[in-house]
């Protein structure tokens, strides 16, 4: 049971798989076509077409938007601002571009500080990474937050990261918003909540200027005819979304009851995990791993010691987690 | 018919679609893994796993390679030197991550002066590209020469783009002539032989320390997990794959006859298209296009005036694409 990426172990919608069923050797041949996936993307979204980059899986908006913040170094190094614990591929694409990773650390209960966002920047700081709902504890900063701090951080841009933003229901995706704030680029996902992860399929959301740079980032075919056929299909299948959502949410309800039984810390979640303070984060991800649930250590991530974060999805599955989890539990006192 | 992005328009071998067919919900919902594809590409290439980059498309290995070269700044901006005309992504990626290209022409024939580049260099040239076979022409680099260049270039990058190393037989893979060159960076794709172009996959291969700041630069889970699994089987389907190779052979035979009859300059070319010299090439190409026939104007390129190229793919694509030229050349008299 992979209880570790914070995949749709469900897998995609249904739907999703008779297309791809239907592609045949010239589709794999053939260099694909994006319009059909592109609306769908923008229709969905509710932002113009020319307000979207289609990217490989998020990972590819994050690699474009550093490389657009970090390849003028007329001020010296170019700098980025993200905080600590975050998802690694911030500090990764912007020291693999040349830039300057500068973190700033979450308060105790993993909250965001925006005076310590302030506080770290310089004329050098080219962008700002910040994930809503986080990764990995899933905790939410109020969208009024995000707002103000876009405005303090100009002209540097501000990225928001919402991965996992189907599950909290909140976004800063909308046109008066991002045209109220040019610095401002969203990145989404149809990984987690849509179950799309191995076809990888993502987008960057922006005014067209502040895209511009991106998509110069981006080749032109990185989304490959598989995802771009899946996209329209997955998008259509609100009844499967929806259901997924439900058992996600569901399934963080329970991990959230197990854990006030068992007596783990652990914080309100909005997205499609749970991090959670075992006694000993490697001892039961190994005792997990004997009974075939893969959850992910933390504990090595800044103020996670022994934590584990396992991933909130379908309720059955989550069941079966929770009785390892106990299991392993006992088993160690 | 699609001659225009030097496609296999057969599209991928039949066991490549038996497998894809075979991929279920969970394989588009989970990250892929890449063990086998990997292994299987390091075979063909024979060199070890750790010499091999996985890449999403040829594309993305261009990209890498800009951002490994141009990521310091420390001298000024960072240089890349191309030939023109050329594939048009090393120059867009290498501006997009921030450095400057710099561009020497081709002689009359589209051969390269070796000695041009080497003029080209300075302290701030971090990389070189060039690709072998040569796109849009066609024309080949000897290996002797590419060696030379590679220590004479050094310490920057040779990057050689290996895109239609398949139809013409000659190659830079090889563990000791990597060991020996420790600047060389070879690109391959998979889309155009092996017709898996909508599916995006290619590879990098170098040393592994070479590799390493490439490595950096491409995301963790950039090819998808159709292209992981299709990749082991076209390699393995060598019948299908020696097949399009004949296929091409044929085909640019065939058009290289009609320029000939035709009274049409065109260059002698190892790849799976052909570079033509027509008394007119936007009207060619809009009379060809009514006849249902794509191809590529060039004649934008430098030195390519009135040329445009031509996909040599399957042979009865070829001879109804020469009649349908051979007819727009005659109602132009």
């Amino acid at each position: 049971m992979r209880l570790h990426l914070n995949e749709n172990t469900a897998g995609c919608s249904p739907a999703v798989l008779e297309v791809l069923r239907e592609l045949g050797r010239t589709a794999a041949a053939f260099y694909p076509d994006y319009e059909t996936a592109l609306q769908a993307a923008a229709d969905h979204l509710g932002v113009p077409v020319d307000h979207v980059l289609l990217t490989n899986g998020m990972d590819e908006g994050i690699l474009a938007a550093a490389i657009a913040a970090c390849r003028d170094h007329s001020n010296g190094v170019p700098e980025a601002i993200g905080v600590s614990p975050a998802f690694d591929e911030y500090e990764i694409c912007t020291t693999a571009v040349g830039g300057r990773m500068v973190t700033v650390p979450l308060d105790d209960d993993f909250d965001l500080s925006p005076e310590a966002i302030r506080v770290a920047l310089t004329p050098r700081t080219r962008i700002v990474f910040l994930a809503n709902p986080h990764n990995p504890t899933g905790r939410t900063i109020p969208l009024d937050t995000l707002r103000a701090l876009a405005k303090d951080v100009a002209p540097a841009m501000l990225f928001v990261d919402e991965a996992y933003a189907d599950f909290s229901g909140e976004t800063m995706i909308d046109g008066a918003m991002l045209a109220a704030l040019p610095n401002l680029v969203v990145g989404r996902t149809f990984s987690k909540a849509y179950g799309l992860a191995g076809l990888r399929i993502g987008v960057l959301v922006a005014t067209p200027a502040t895209l511009a740079p991106m998509r110069r980032a981006v080749p032109p075919y990185s989304v490959n005819a598989w995802a771009a056929a899946a996209l329209p299909v997955a998008i259509a299948d609100r009844a499967y979304r929806d259901w997924y959502l439900e058992q996600a949410a569901a399934s963080r309800a329970l991990l959230m009851e197990a854990c006030v039984r068992l007596g783990l810390p652990t914080w309100p979640s909005a997205a499609n995990f749970v991090l959670v303070r075992v006694p000993d984060a490697p001892a039961t991800v190994n005792g997990l791993a004997a009974r075939g649930v893969i959850v992910r250590d933390r504990s090595g991530d800044a103020g996670c010691g022994q934590c584990i974060r396992i991933t909130a999805g379908i309720v059955e599955d989550t069941r079966r987690a929770i009785s390892a989890l106990e299991e392993v539990l006992c088993a160690a006192r």
